[in-house]
């Protein structure tokens, strides 16, 4: 079978088209989002929903998240990093799994319903985080596509997957917010550069490899600039899996804190990679037997 | 004689009055800045003066500094300082008195007339540098007050110095613009800790002593918030000696560049260090024989 999106296959490093709907459904009156949403979504490969959620469920969630961090020995070890110059936590992987409150958060409806009406599909939890991002120096993390790294190193076929990042402080342009690249998930960006053995175990602290090259980022950057996904607390962004995000560092004292779940759609199930020798760990991205997510009000 | 700001004292870190004044004349008719950007500037501890230069002056300051940063070869070795991970220059100090169109730049009457103005006494370049700051991972540089370095290695008596800041890109939110936390000049954070031998060859790649605590950080920022100094390339930051400020890392394409310029009143030279062995070599803090500023039109 011939790979869609060939990368990491030597010192190639084309920009290719997708091969994929972005929306897998077209608007409808029914639609649990606006034909404005629907339209921004597709155009810029993110949306931002702002105030999603009440400042009693923020606060409901980030007394689970001060609990967690605080005394994360309840948790799988591999399922919890830490930043790279402090002892500090920095995420917590396959959280939906480990504690009932954002299990249930996973399948809220209000983001549930949207990513199963854009993929048109019923979708699992491929992977899942709360990632704290401490202050006084939380660390950068540099421009890719979720996707790139997915399909190579989890082979995850197509494009057909959604993140959504539930803000739990807020986040401003100077606190290290999420930056996005608008239009970039219409094309796969080749990287260069062969997986190395457990890639994962270092690039969860700092990519370097799946990275695209300086060119391409400044060529993208100034076509369609770069956009922070900033809001209060409660905003929730979702964004599609090839669209080109990062984030800088944070020196100043404020946390930049979100829950992070990655929906994919139930007939997009990963198969072998594409370009690694073995997939990463389940606590990465989710494989065998799922479960199909159902929408909770 | 007994040190007005005593710091880097082992484990004392108090917050201590500033003893010394802002602006050292009153605003008067004749001044070369209006009313209320005096009153700002004693305010905030930081003035932005916007479009200073006009686009003509910001081209020609940065094809001399592309040619610089091109081949550096001509400058003193120790002026020229590197990214911590990448072998981009960071920084080339000594700018003044290395090249001629930066010598003229320091002495520009629009900023070197003001500062004359603020600090009621002839002034002359203390430090000065070009800051390269390259896109792709320019470093962040964590908070401090500049007065607490040069008081502590450089025997830089009283609060009597201003930087002026001449950036030479755009500075946006995004690409680690200078944050500065308005009114933190009004006290003296003592640090904890003690100078290390040759302190200056790390610090000026990456803090780590002389550096507030994070509790004093927190309550000043909660205060007064965080401003950072965004503005078109041409625009001018001046700000207080004492003022804390800091700057997160750069992952977008974008350079963060600025000429830098400290000036320093002649009637407040450098003694001894206050709490470490030996001076910062001449380039960071000049000494001996100085000369005063002429403000050229």
């Amino acid at each position: 079978m011939r790979d869609a999106y060939p990368s990491r296959q030597g010192t190639t490093a084309e920009t290719l088209p997708r091969q994929d709907a972005i929306a897998y459904a077209p608007w409808h009156a029914h639609a649990p989002l606006t034909r404005e949403q629907h339209a921004a979504f597709e155009r810029d490969g993110f949306l931002v929903l702002r105030n999603l959620f009440d400042a009693e469920e923020v606060a409901a969630l980030k007394t689970e998240m001060a609990s967690l961090l605080n005394d994360p020995s309840g948790l799988e070890d591999e399922t919890v990093v830490r930043e790279p110059k402090q002892d500090l936590v920095r995420s917590i992987f396959r959280i939906h799994a480990q504690n009932a409150l954002f299990h249930r958060l996973a399948a809220d409806g209000r983001i549930s319903r949207i990513i199963r009406h854009l993929l048109d599909d019923d979708v699992y939890v491929y992977q899942s985080r709360l990632n704290y991002k401490p202050g006084f120096g939380g660390q950068e993390f540099y421009w890719h596509s979720d996707f790139e790294t997915w399909h190579t190193e989890d082979g995850l076929p197509r494009m057909r997957t959604i993140s959504a990042s539930i803000l739990l402080t807020d986040n401003t342009p100077l606190n290290g917010p999420l930056m996005l690249i608008p239009g970039s998930h219409r094309n796969f960006i080749q990287c260069r550069g062969e997986t190395p053995e457990n890639n994962y175990r270092t690039s969860l602290r700092k990519q370097e490899i799946g990275v695209p090259d300086q060119h391409t980022l400044t060529r993208l950057a100034d076509e369609a600039g770069i956009v922070p996904a900033t809001g209060k607390a409660g905003t929730v962004v979702l964004f599609d899996c090839n669209t080109l995000h990062g984030s800088n560092g944070n020196i100043t004292p404020d946390p930049r804190s979100n829950a992070f779940f990655v929906y994919n759609a139930m007939s997009n199930q990963v198969t072998e990679p594409f370009a690694a020798t073995s997939p990463r760990p389940h606590f990465l991205a989710e494989r065998g037997s799922v479960t199909a997510v159902t929408p909770v009000e």
